[in-house]
């Protein structure tokens, strides 16, 4: 992000994300047109205030970048508070400001995406702001230089100073073999240090231009509104590279089970987690995505879930035990477990609890009252979270950036009212296989370093001795 | 390659690269210039028969490769031997055939090389030949769709059909986290299948231009004679692309222990291998590489090494047990310890002993006596390998392309012979560590499949029942 949300903030809407898409009972209603030039235009009415959220979305983000050039995605995008031949670095945002509104920016693995949420009026001087930026950023020497060391702070504060993330980093890097989304998005720091300006205006004339754009405005207009300004503004601008193909290496059969243990002396307590590579949304057949959301919310979605209940209250081997599903990566979903051993547990008990209730889910199955109670739920969560502007514009614009469809989006409530027991269970015997999964441990560093030949984790480990917050598969967004 | 070389030669050259390098003792001289338009010329004249070796190296690996385009380089390879204005597809090798020559071409991380074997009167003849194909190859959309086909059975003889090369495959992609040697020269087949003709013109045309380019004759010709040769055919090419700046993602800091584990029905008894990244002979500090070379040759370069005699023969746990060192590449050196169990033992307690052997030798050495007859059998070894024309050329070739210098070649011997205990202790105790390692167990798959929760190697695996011959380091290349 540029001027980063609140860290809450931006893990709540990464929740809403994990766990919510909108639902018919909202009613919503979406208009799309697309522009001559290519670019799509989403319009979200919502007139419960005399306030617009104007998004523009690309459909570049960390994973497709160049060999070589990890973090490039997410450079570019603090680089375009930048410049550009009207607007002095820095203006833009203050523009913004003096006229009430607030703007910000964020990268994930398939988009980049910047957004203003001012008063109506003000939507055709946001929309010549950024038609402005999609075409004239400008961008010296210097501006390059200041903000490398912004970012290399950045990933500095929220990576390496965090076991957590570096765990998290490691498993992904670990989970993936071949597919980009291996890849933090912030960036390996040594490709970072090496980002040229060079590099820069490549990546951008290649990917900033309107074919490859998605605005979304969501508020109080009305699509005739807004299509008028899109034409005004958006419409003349010239496209400046010939339509992208998103070809990124998929994944080659999953043939290996991994594992991955770190060790760091900032860690009070042991922590689990195992992923697993899932279809996404967009690539799972039938309602294989819907199931696997709803298994790893009975799964693991609270302290009523089947984990928790099991694992924490009944035989009281783990102080924390969950479960999630990410599935709107365009090309890979992820299902992860996470649990911390209660006091006096060892971690290879506590695995081996874990693996002995995932084996009697998918032998037995989650009982139908749960199953209805789970599904409820979700679909009430979905709705309560987006009642705001802000999260109805982004769940449209991040489905339509990841190669998804406005349609699917729309039909989510549905279709998670029909996932049967046995749907989940086939989803969940497909994807829940060891060669398809990497299982970590975040340990404490053990007392003496340097011990050449290997050690065993269970041999090196002291018990744990009070719960943690588990890594959420979110927190690698920037 | 274009016609693969026999397997076994090609293992052979591959053990002479991870074992050898030229003596001083071998008094070889190595004459080099370079011409106006950057291209290098190496020259080691060899009077023994009327025969010369002319090879073109390039310096573009697989670790070279754009996203999402592993293998094209090998398939560039492979596409050099169809056409150019002056000769039609196929007609190369048939050319040097009939002139009494063979030729073929090899790629690896960080190069790919061509070369031709021939009576010295026909040396213009062939640089004639491989000028044209620097400058002028013509390739139409039906050579690249046959050459396709064929490079994609080639990864199916060579790695899909054998769980071993599988798994060696899997363990260097968990090795390198972030470097692209995680990635196999011959490329992920998803990649492959999408690899075009424009592809592999960009690639072309980026990377085959004389000033990237290393031309090495060993024969029965004079310096002279090379340099007025090399003017009429090599000197009038021009630069088609400014000089490439080599920029890999370096591996990130060693955080993780990493374990793998793979079941095959094909494979008939457990084996074990572990991989350390290490420095290679390129960027390690002082004597640095040559210790780890003399070490794994200590530790396991055959039945009387330290390994083999503790495992194998005195504790019987082992049927087969080895180390190697590989420190050719550019960026990044592996140290590798295998093993197969012996019949009887589980893979947990053979995996123990060599922990157990490993903290031993790191804590006491290796004695004296042991030292100086690795060290003298293996410059006799590297003596003898290079007693043949095409191995000489060889190793100066992939030196220089993998920005290596030919002094460090040439004072190999020397270094090795000054390379002490400490010395070893010293590069051991810095390399061999757990967060440096992956530790892989291919073994027989289950009786019954389809079990979704995880099983530990232990319990799920038959004893061993017969030796194995463990894979090496260098089975990956192409």
């Amino acid at each position: 992000m540029h001027a980063p949300l609140p860290r809450l903030l931006a893990t709540l809407f990464a929740l809403m994300l994990l766990a919510a898409q909108p639902a018919r009972a909202l009613n919503v209603k979406v208009h799309t047109f697309t522009l001559d030039n290519g670019m799509q235009v989403v319009v979200i009415p919502d007139h419960r205030a005399p306030v617009v959220t104007h998004m523009v979305w690309y459909r570049v983000g960390a994973a497709d970048e160049p060999a070589g050039k990890t973090g490039l995605t997410h450079y570019l995008e603090h680089l375009l508070f930048k410049g550009t031949k009207k607007i002095k670095p820095g203006e833009f945002s203050k523009i913004v400001k003096r006229h009430g509104g607030n703007d910000n920016a964020f990268t994930s693995r398939d988009y980049t995406a910047y957004f203003q949420r001012i008063a109506k009026e003000h939507l055709p001087l946001v929309m010549e702001l950024e038609a402005d930026r999609i075409a004239n950023l400008q961008l010296s020497e210097k501006d390059v230089k200041t903000e490398l060391e912004v970012i290399k702070e950045e990933r500095r504060m929220r990576t390496e100073n965090d076991p957590r993330a570096l765990f998290s980093e490691r498993l992904y890097a670990a989970l993936f073999t071949a597919h980009p989304y291996r890849r933090p998005v912030v960036g390996w720091m040594a490709d970072v240090e090496h980002l040229t300006l060079a590099d820069v205006m490549a990546h951008y004339r290649r990917f900033y231009t309107p074919a490859n754009a998605i605005v979304v405005v969501a508020g109080d207009v009305t699509p005739e509104e807004v299509k008028k300004l899109a034409e005004k503004y958006y419409a003349p601008l010239k496209n400046t590279a010939p339509k992208t193909i998103r070809w990124r290496t998929p994944e080659p059969p999953p043939l290996t089970e991994r594992r991955l243990t770190m060790r760091d002396p900032r860690v009070r307590q042991p922590t689990f987690q195992r992923l697993y590579v899932a279809p996404a949304y967009r690539t799972a057949k039938g309602k294989e995505a819907h199931a696997l959301d709803v298994l790893a919310e009975a799964l693991g979605g609270g302290t009523t879930s089947v984990l928790y209940r099991k694992l924490v209250v009944q035989e009281q081997v783990a102080a924390f035990a969950g479960a999630f599903y990410s599935g709107n990566d365009r090309d890979y979903g992820t299902f992860g477990i996470y649990a911390v051993p209660a006091p006096g547990t060892s971690p290879e008990k506590l695995e081996a609890r874990i693996d002995a209730t995932l084996r009697e889910v998918l032998a037995n199955g989650i009982n139908e009252k749960r199953l209805t109670r789970t599904k409820n739920a979700m679909i009430a969560s979905a709705i309560y979270a987006l009642d705001s502007q802000f999260a109805l514009a982004r769940i449209f614009g991040s489905a339509l950036t990841a190669d998804s469809t406005i349609d699917s989006v729309l039909q989510w409530d549905e279709r998670i009212a029909t996932v049967s027991g046995e749907d989940m269970l086939a989803a969940a015997r497909k994807v829940l296989k060891p060669a398809n999964s990497v299982s970590g441990w975040l340990l404490p560093a053990p007392r003496k370093t340097a011990s050449a030949a290997q050690a065993t984790p269970a041999k090196a480990m002291p018990a744990a001795r009070a719960p943690a917050k588990a890594t959420s598969g979110e927190e690698r967004k920037q």
